[in-house]
């Protein structure tokens, strides 16, 4: 489980930044990736890494503004192209249907596989064995929302210790051992698989937000987030024009961090104001408030450990 | 006036080149640049060059496909966004304007400049006191256009030597002899400007053609242009693909090149199964038809020199 950054910049590309663009790599979870916005060119990002776009299994889309939608006609129309032929789910606001379907019919575009449209509100959003993915509105102007993907615990490991110390040599049994509460062994013996097992494996927890304000009371929401991904547009000292202009700063976003007790703070949607030592400065201001803080580079991959 | 390639690739972005975008630089004859398609992330490929959008005056689209029009709502709100005030035109398809202002609309973007919309069709598309473009239809199983921009002849340099003749020495007087037919001095002599200026400039003549199939009677059409850009998605070899997916070999183009007459032939569209010493053969085919034959790369600057 890693977040890859394909985009970190805000508003427009720069040399050093694309429009947003995150991909959450479940391919060690569950073969497939997530992808968090998708600005202009996120397809040219994705020629740069070893993401496959017939991978991608849901897009999750924060907002309409063109920096964080405009490359969905162009990613899609291409991983039709490259062999992609598994659905794809667009979570989004009301409008990313319209928008993506008029970009496709205008083109005549005529996708591979079936596309699924899902309407984002506050509340659960989607659920299945593994994860679970909750939504909240934000606040910039225009419908924005934040998500955050919970994995589930998951079953513990096999002790093999303890199966060979009752005389069971490792084998198809150990994967049935596993998999069942009890299981019967060839010579009747019945065993309970909580005795050979080790403690749950904890689920992980990844919080995303899109485009917002700075919202004090988003504690529960990202509370004990593994990482949280909070947009920084403007420094510190910029608070005024962040309230404006419906961003937050980086000091702001630590503050959430902190009164969230997540582990992990990353910084992204940096306004192109700031370049080079500008943004040592950006994260010293994070990680001053938040120790745990890092401001995002286009093509960063963070690995989410197991705990 | 040159021609500068940003995108000379087909259907799908790859590593070495884009989708397709061409910008026609009549910075030196008007003070703008004109963009033919306009794949997606244009604006990227814009941002290593010297190309300025706000100075982008007319946009042409050849045809609706995705990897010709994908990059114009990010194109157009990032030169909102970098001070772009001038009128833009696009030129284009029933379908153009149906796209741009839903994706406008669905990111809500406001655009600091008029946007104009003028759906192609054969014939005179425009004309002023510098240029005419003219349109034809091509064959591409969806509407596809070429363009031919003609250039007007202009007046000749004045001849220096022949005013100081007549005791005119360089100065403001000099200006107004260019510009009008007769010219009284202050002297009370009157001057004829024929008698002191040299032949008209020829006006150059560009054709761009969207995707299409090879069409031999469009002879009339390309007709003796300065350069003819031409796409070659296939190599020769490839006719019987080439007319299946309504694109054009590279001896096709090269014949259509030989007919017209043409000064330069300039192939651009080209798969992404062709690379590195592929390009060679590529070239190879057309020249052994037509000499004056170049396969474009991203990032080529065409002079069109005056004749």
């Amino acid at each position: 489980m890693k977040l890859r950054f394909l985009g970190t910049g805000s508003g427009v590309p720069s040399k050093e930044r694309n429009v947003t663009a995150i991909v959450l790599d479940l391919t060690q979870e569950r073969g497939t990736t997530w992808l968090f916005d998708c600005g202009e060119a996120t397809q040219h990002q994705i020629l740069k890494t070893t993401i496959r776009p017939r991978k991608i299994e849901k897009i999750f889309i924060t907002h309409l503004h063109g920096d964080h939608i405009y490359g969905l006609p162009g990613l899609l129309s291409s991983r039709s192209f490259q062999d992609g032929t598994t659905p794809v789910t667009i979570y989004g606001p009301e409008g990313i249907e319209e928008y993506v379907i008029k970009s496709l019919e205008v083109s005549q575009t005529h996708l591979r596989y079936p596309l699924i449209f899902q309407k984002v509100d506050e509340g659960l959003l989607f659920e299945d064995d593994q994860f679970i993915v909750r939504c909240t509105k934000l606040d910039h102007g225009i419908d924005s929302f934040g998500y955050r993907i919970e994995e589930k615990n998951s079953t513990g490991e096999l002790l093999p210790e303890k199966l060979q110390a009752i005389g069971l040599a490792p084998g198809p049994l150990y994967k049935e051992i596993k998999q069942n509460s009890t299981t019967t062994l060839p010579d009747g013996r019945i065993i309970n698989r909580s005795d050979f097992i080790g403690p749950d494996k904890q689920g992980r927890t990844v919080t995303i937000l899109g485009d917002t304000r700075y919202i004090g009371d988003l504690i529960d929401f990202i509370e004990e987030s593994d990482v949280l991904v909070h947009e920084s547009t403007f420094a510190a000292d910029e608070e005024k024009m962040a309230y404006e202009y419906y961003h937050t700063t980086t000091r702001q976003a630590a503050h959430l961090a902190l009164a969230g007790n997540v582990n992990t703070l990353l910084l992204t949607h940096i306004s192109s104001r700031y370049q080079g030592e500008d943004i040592m400065d950006l994260e010293a201001e994070a990680t001053a408030v938040f120790p745990n803080s890092k401001v995002v580079t286009d093509f960063l991959e963070w690995e989410i450990a197991q705990k």
